[in-house]
């Protein structure tokens, strides 16, 4: 009698069934030429979700976490400079694995909340006149959260500063999600995984590489071997790979993007948009805030909800879990207790959005927060609903 | 993008998972002893479901519409007398089916919305003192309206009239999901099916035989093959069945028997009834009234819902359908246009019916219906809340 | 660790896995259009494999003896003549039911083994000049000696007798395996269900109905209520159903067709010979024989294999599932103990037939037969394989 | 009417379908108490299949490279000393990825086809003296030449030289299929897969450290992250993984150790011993030897089969696939073309074997290759066979 609730944590999400029963697939010879049947259509997919004519594209059996180690293995060496900006978990995470590549961080410490600091990244870049710098890490959206960070601004600080680092960009909860532009913003390695916006189960590190960044490869010393782009150039080049290909997830991820790219990316965000922004009206009706600070932060994934001063966020997510069964996310690290979390990406329709609301209401009022029951569902209500709603004037 | 919405119509439900893995079954030889470790602890659940010590259970790979003709054609003879109420859609269907069979039925009519009239079953039966009338048919939950009747009362007329009829329940949207008591209320043939509170796919006609009615078999001279229990009996006791069985149903049903006795069938009622009454709360709520014309009447699995003079409620449900994804069932017969359906029965949360009220909510809004958006959710969530919430209260 | 062998009994079949994938389906509104996109291809592709124009089709969540029923109450009226001939247990079912049903059979009793008499039927018809007989029954396969009868034989014996009877075929065990010509051999009513070549899940009767039968149906006055054609005609012309239709069966047998008739009939009809001529050569290289008693009878969906005076052949099939968790089929009726059957129908290799062929061996010398280990096998080897192989040989 | 065949390559194997539905499961919060029920049942089952008691196990979302390099990465230094000999593509690739991480190897290269020589182990143990060498690196079951090495030998050789050094055993074809021993051969780092013995998709690495490994890693400092154990211990100590885990792989990995531990290991090993015996016969009939050189070396999970001088082994594997549907592997590095390779591990019974064997025979005749068709399934045949089989006599 569990189970059955949707998830509503930032990834993984929601899954389609089609892409599920995709993903469960019996064997194949994985040295066959039906598996080039599946890779390519994968490799193709992403790099046009990126939005990149150029990209080489890399799906190892991995997550994030080790499409980051892809980006910094690959192309740098032990002492390079880096420069990036820590404002929430995973921005923070980056960091520290930098550091224990034995990477030199220059760290721009930015309040949670807020967005990357393009013009901090400018001065500092300004300051690099020797180029110690060899790549700058941006967080496009932090999942801790919730806030969207504007890529083609660090981009420009990039370019003002006439700077040549590499531009890694962190998509992991964004790309397929919300816009996402390899080649206008200038993204030299773009890191995602399978288990948000593609809404498969985790298990896929996908990265895109630029020419800049594969050049790169020629020279970065980091030892590095399962990441090692290398081997997996080869291995495509051969229908292949250098190891044991996680096939049933890749054919789930190559139906995902026949889903994606057939309703259209621009749709997919719109779609992502119109959710997101029934969810930040339900909190605004609630009389709580978000934990970005301003709209242009907003993510269209999460939302990182304040909870008021003495309250342990915390409790809702375990009180949803315990007695309603439905999972939302905590908060992470400095926001730990501060916020929870309602993902709101990957397969989702408006009525299962509303569900979430719901027992959210329900639980906020059980734990004595001053909520009105129905109160956030109906400003969702009326921004969703078609006919003369805000969302549909909105789109009109 | 499609099928993630849970449905609302009144069956066939929602499935859980489990459920539906388990149906999903490779063939096996159904002649094999592996087929029976499935069919009997199919027939010993359904025994305990349907609270009899007695009863012969049987299952056909047909409908619930095969159980009601399994009922008729294996205990009758053409011409013999039959009593039934007519108050909805499917007592209409039974009746019309005991016609075609050359059956003499006296039909007791009764508005639809209202229960079956014991007392009117009582003065036909004490007339009856010749005894033509050889069976009752009596609709312990008209899916139509969504009203239950009080079978121990009908069972009652027949004491109270000393008539040894036989007494035919369609329990087909009540067993498994409201209380049912074969042997206390002295049915006869209790037929049911695989798609409303066993939360499988349709596909089963699932029936329980008294000894009473086992023995109406020897005389029953109405023509039968595919339907007769007399073929099932014998290839029971051999571990067979007297055609291909269907296997991975029948492997479904054994799974959903041991997930409600192990809920217990008192908590699986329960879970009913609180659903149910957090959509008469929004029901009411809404300003609108149910098809069921008084609280002894509602029924734990489906609502049907009036809506004002003038306004066609079938545009409800396709609004629902091709606007928001959502499925809701449609009035029937006497009360088509006049009412729309609210399916709240097997594999159900709270969670889930709040997607389905505040979807409804925004259909009525978006044509028309003065109802305030939020509404009706708040009156559920304030019954379904735990903490202080009124269905806590209630349990308490 | 088990169920992980292909079947050899003669129906269920072995199924694809994107068939099952294809019945697993979540629950949609039946009521809804969605439904008739499932619907009217399942009706158009099985009038396809029927090679039929003009046929009506007709799908009940039933079995092969449901479609049996279907063709008898749908047409017949108690006391009407019927003559068949019996020469297996199938064809015998049949009889008994029509029996059951009032009717009044003309029996022509044929040694099993052998196909349907034609000059037989010719005679009984010719010198049934007042017309008693109604309807002509002829099982065009039967699964229990695998025999496959001559259809089109029988048609010209009605021809002969100018005899306007109407001619009812089984064709549970050859439709979409074998060739069947409902319009070229005059059929009036084609049975068959879901479990065979279809590949599917048991649980649908699958029928087709001539104009001629059609017309039958406003005379026939045999009780018929679930099985009822007139219910289905008008529910299908609404993209609706009388009751609740097994969508996800249908969705299957949707996908089917859509494989068979991509593959081709004649293909799937070669590819059925192809295999069991391999099984045949195998059972020759033995040193048995076949229940059929001619090569034109032999059947390309089942083999009955005859094994020696005073050995058990039901031994075999149990000792297969025993010992080596495989599935064949026993000798029912007069050839229990006579025959095992091993089915070769539906979703098959040539790598999985060799594999039911070795453990047939194994099992044999096991039980003391005098087989060569391999021997079968090679035979069947030395027809499957490619390059100068028999079957190449023979289709080049 | 593809991917029926069961696969014969030396990895990913035949899955059971329970497991692949133990996989396939809907997204949970991985935060929450419901991950540590799936996460500790994998830690503890592992352990056992390891038959260690003091073992720490790390399941990683990659393969077994990945599971190589978290040996390395974790435990070493750049500059260490490497012991390692050669004797199959897999030896070289581990030895390969420890170069290009900076360690200093020492090569014994050694004859495809023949085992690890303890001895020349030992030779160069005895002459470090000033235990340059950090670790001895040892692969169980070379998948490339089917060769299993002997494990306890080279511990017994790390004990005559009284070395300190830390042994890894690459086990991704051994363990759960073969008997493993980490704590009775002094094993420190033990690396397998989920696609070998598991019979579980690939996408997991699955490791074991012994204490004495794990104290290692406070020394080691090659850079690692995403391989990094501390993270991992961390996490799991409080039932989480550093990123998101697999969880669906994960579940299925907690069933297949439940099924194999339900099964017993000594009765897994023994029936992968059985069935690779019985194609070790076949392999005989044919006339042709396996590349494993000795007895005592054959792989009860992988044959390599080498074929006559001049054939190309690998258009065996080429036209296996596309005339028959059936995978096998091909010879890899020094035995491309020389060899072919039939896999037989994971979920498999006789009959599937056989049909493998089949398969290989028919092609191997169609290459003009001299082998009579059946031979190799007869010999396999007398083997597995029950009763007097040879199997049998060996059991008894």
């Amino acid at each position: 009698m569990s189970y059955q609730n949707p998830v509503f944590i930032p990834g993984p999400t929601n899954m389609p069934e089609t892409l599920r029963k995709a993903c469960d697939m019996g064997t194949i010879d994985h040295r066959s030429p039906v598996f080039g049947k599946i890779l390519h259509p994968c490799l193709d997919g992403v790099r046009k979700v990126l939005k990149s004519e150029q990209a080489k594209v890399f799906i190892f059996p991995s997550t994030g976490t080790g499409g980051w180690e892809t980006a910094l293995t690959n192309t740098l060496s032990a002492g390079d400079g880096i420069l990036a900006a820590r404002n929430g978990m995973f921005s923070h995470r980056w960091i520290d694995m930098c550091q224990r590549h034995g990477l030199d961080v220059t760290i721009i410490d930015t309040p949670w909340g807020q967005g990357l600091p393009a013009d901090r990244y400018e001065e500092v870049l300004k300051a690099d006149t020797g180029h110690r710098i060899k790549a700058v890490l941006a967080t496009h959206n932090e999942t801790a959260t919730g806030v969207k960070s504007d890529i083609a601004a660090v981009r420009r600080a990039l370019d003002a500063a006439n700077h040549p680092a590499l531009l890694f960009v962190d998509g992991v909860s964004s790309i397929a999600s919300m816009d996402f532009r390899m080649d206008e913003w200038g993204v030299d390695v773009a890191v995602t995984g399978s288990q948000k916006g593609f809404m498969l189960p985790p298990g896929l590190a996908i990265v895109g590489f630029s020419q800049k960044a594969i050049a790169a490869t020629m020279t970065g010393t980091l030892p590095r071997t399962f990441f090692d782009i290398r081997d997996m150039t080869k291995g495509y080049d051969a229908n292949a790979y250098p190891y044991t290909p996680p096939v049933g997830l890749m054919n789930g991820l190559k139906l995902s993007l026949d889903m994606l790219l057939e309703e259209g990316l621009e749709n997919v965000f719109a779609r992502h948009h119109r959710i997101a922004e029934g969810v930040r009206r339900a909190v605004s009706a609630w009389g709580l805030e978000l934990c970005a600070v301003s709209p242009d932060l907003y993510s269209d994934t999460v939302s990182a909800v304040r909870t008021p001063d003495g309250f342990n966020a915390t409790d809702i997510v375990t009180r949803a879990a315990s007695e309603y069964g439905m999972a939302f996310g905590v908060g992470l690290g400095d926001v730990a207790g501060k916020v929870f979390r309602i993902g709101h990406l990957g397969s989702l329709t408006d009525a299962m959005m509303l569900s979430g609301l719901a027992t959210a209401e329900m639980v906020m009022v059980d734990l004595g927060l001053d909520i009105k029951l129905g109160s956030g569902v109906a400003a969702a209500q009326d921004y969703y609903r078609h006919g003369s709603g805000t969302a549909a004037k909105a789109a009109a």
